[in-house]
């Protein structure tokens, strides 16, 4: 459900929410370069406008599950019910993969390779879809096939979380990979320059003692 | 500019913006705690209305110094102009640092640690707080005294660059940490539970062969 149609070459339209402007070589329309960004992340930002215009933006675990990204929370959790009446969001997905340290400090940067996607939200309500949603999104974040050996849910469970799909048709990726770009008169200039890697790894695995 | 103030217990104001209502347990309020989450973190997921309440949310890099919270881009990227004009912003800061695999689907769970900062940001114009901002903002991202040691910014890169202070005057630290938290009657569910750690991970440096 989760794998990338490689045959697919379809670009998401460029609409005045999603057209980047600054560095716009750095942006990819497709939804190949979108999907794989998605999928590798475990956390989204989402924002949406409380009142007066407020914005807030919350961390939100969530999951790619074909052409819709899944996210879910208490029912009564102000985020979901904003997000349920259909107001406009944002969802962020960054993935930040080193520090680029330059000769200047005007060409310092970082790479990272992130994920806009713009849309309302729709609120699953369909118990067959719930809970494929809810199954996809925990073997999606866990890395493979947990669901079905874990303790069934429960319909009192089920009840109490609000899940979301936000349609993905309007998304862009941005990205920055590669050695620092400083001035070529600065090149000789005598500080170390480069890529510090940075990366999500995961550690040793520590089994609950309970 | 950096250092947490061991001694200082103050404590943010509770406004209807900052008031964690879903597990509350998880907040804390003081300053020691969110600022210790902000000099961790390197990338902030900045969000603001644009037209018609549209939310954008940006990743940003940032760094804390004492009670701000600089950021940085082009004088013509459409964030600094917007957020320049002191609308309402939302400046979020995660730190991803587990995934918390339970017995059963819905006490999954992830350890993290987040910041949210609401407020409006301030345009740095004095020409030496703008240096000083954009030193300190250098040192803290790249992790000590580099900025000496670079070719220096020249005055023209300095006025290519808008910088922005975000007053640290109304913010939030949630967080989770430990194993899952199970129901008592699951705890002899034959399947792996604990949690998996993660964590951002420097790589080894690659010199810039240019
Ligand atoms: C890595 C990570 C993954 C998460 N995954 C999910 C998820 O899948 N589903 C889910 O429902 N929630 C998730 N959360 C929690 C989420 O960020 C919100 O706390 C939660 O959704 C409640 O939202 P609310 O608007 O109802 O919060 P409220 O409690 O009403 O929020 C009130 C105020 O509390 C503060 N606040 C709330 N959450 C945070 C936060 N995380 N960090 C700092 N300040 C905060 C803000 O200032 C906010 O305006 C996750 C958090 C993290 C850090
Ligand atoms: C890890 C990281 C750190 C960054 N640090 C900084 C920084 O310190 N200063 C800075 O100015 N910029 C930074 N950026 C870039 C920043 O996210 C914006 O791209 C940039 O600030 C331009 O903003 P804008 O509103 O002017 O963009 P515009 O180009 O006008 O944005 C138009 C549209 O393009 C899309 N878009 C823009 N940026 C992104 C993105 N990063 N990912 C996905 N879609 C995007 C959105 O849909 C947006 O609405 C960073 C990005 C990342 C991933
Ligand atoms: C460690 C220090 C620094 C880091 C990590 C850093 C990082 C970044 C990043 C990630 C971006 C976004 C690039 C993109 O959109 O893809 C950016 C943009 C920018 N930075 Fe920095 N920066 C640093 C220091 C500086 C300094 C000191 C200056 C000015 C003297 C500066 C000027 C700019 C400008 C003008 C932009 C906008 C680029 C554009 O939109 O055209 N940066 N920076
Ligand atoms: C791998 C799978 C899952 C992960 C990683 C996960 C992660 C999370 C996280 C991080 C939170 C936020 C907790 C906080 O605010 O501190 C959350 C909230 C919640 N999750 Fe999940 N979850 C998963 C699966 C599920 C499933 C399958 C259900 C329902 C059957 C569920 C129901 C809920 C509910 C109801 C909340 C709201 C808690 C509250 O605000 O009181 N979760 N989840």
């Amino acid at each position: 459900m989760t794998l990338i149609d490689e045959t697919d070459t379809s670009t998401f339209p460029r609409t005045p929410r999603n057209t980047v402007r600054r560095l716009p070589a750095r942006a990819a329309y497709d939804r190949n370069s979108v999907a794989a960004i998605l999928d590798e992340g475990l956390v989204a930002h989402i924002g949406f406008a409380g009142d007066r215009g407020q914005p807030f933006v919350l961390p939100t675990a969530y999951a790619r599950l074909g052409d819709k990204v899944i996210v879910h929370g208490s029912v009564i959790s102000r985020m979901m019910k904003v997000l349920s009446t259909g107001v406009p969001m944002c969802l962020t997905v960054t993935l930040i993969d080193g520090l680029v340290l330059a000769r200047s400090a005007f060409h310092h940067s970082m790479n990272y390779r992130s994920v806009t996607v713009f849309g309302e939200a729709v609120l699953v309500t369909d118990p067959g879809e719930k809970a494929a949603a809810l199954k996809g999104l925990t073997d999606k974040l866990t890395n493979g096939g947990r669901w079905d050996d874990l303790r069934p849910v429960t319909s009192k469970e089920v009840a109490a979380t609000t899940v979301l799909a936000l349609p993905l048709a309007e998304a862009v990726a941005k990205s920055r990979s590669g050695p620092p770009k400083d001035d070529a008169e600065d090149m000789n200039w005598p500080v170390w320059a480069g890529v510090v890697p940075l990366s999500l790894v995961k550690g040793e695995p520590i089994t609950d003692q309970a």
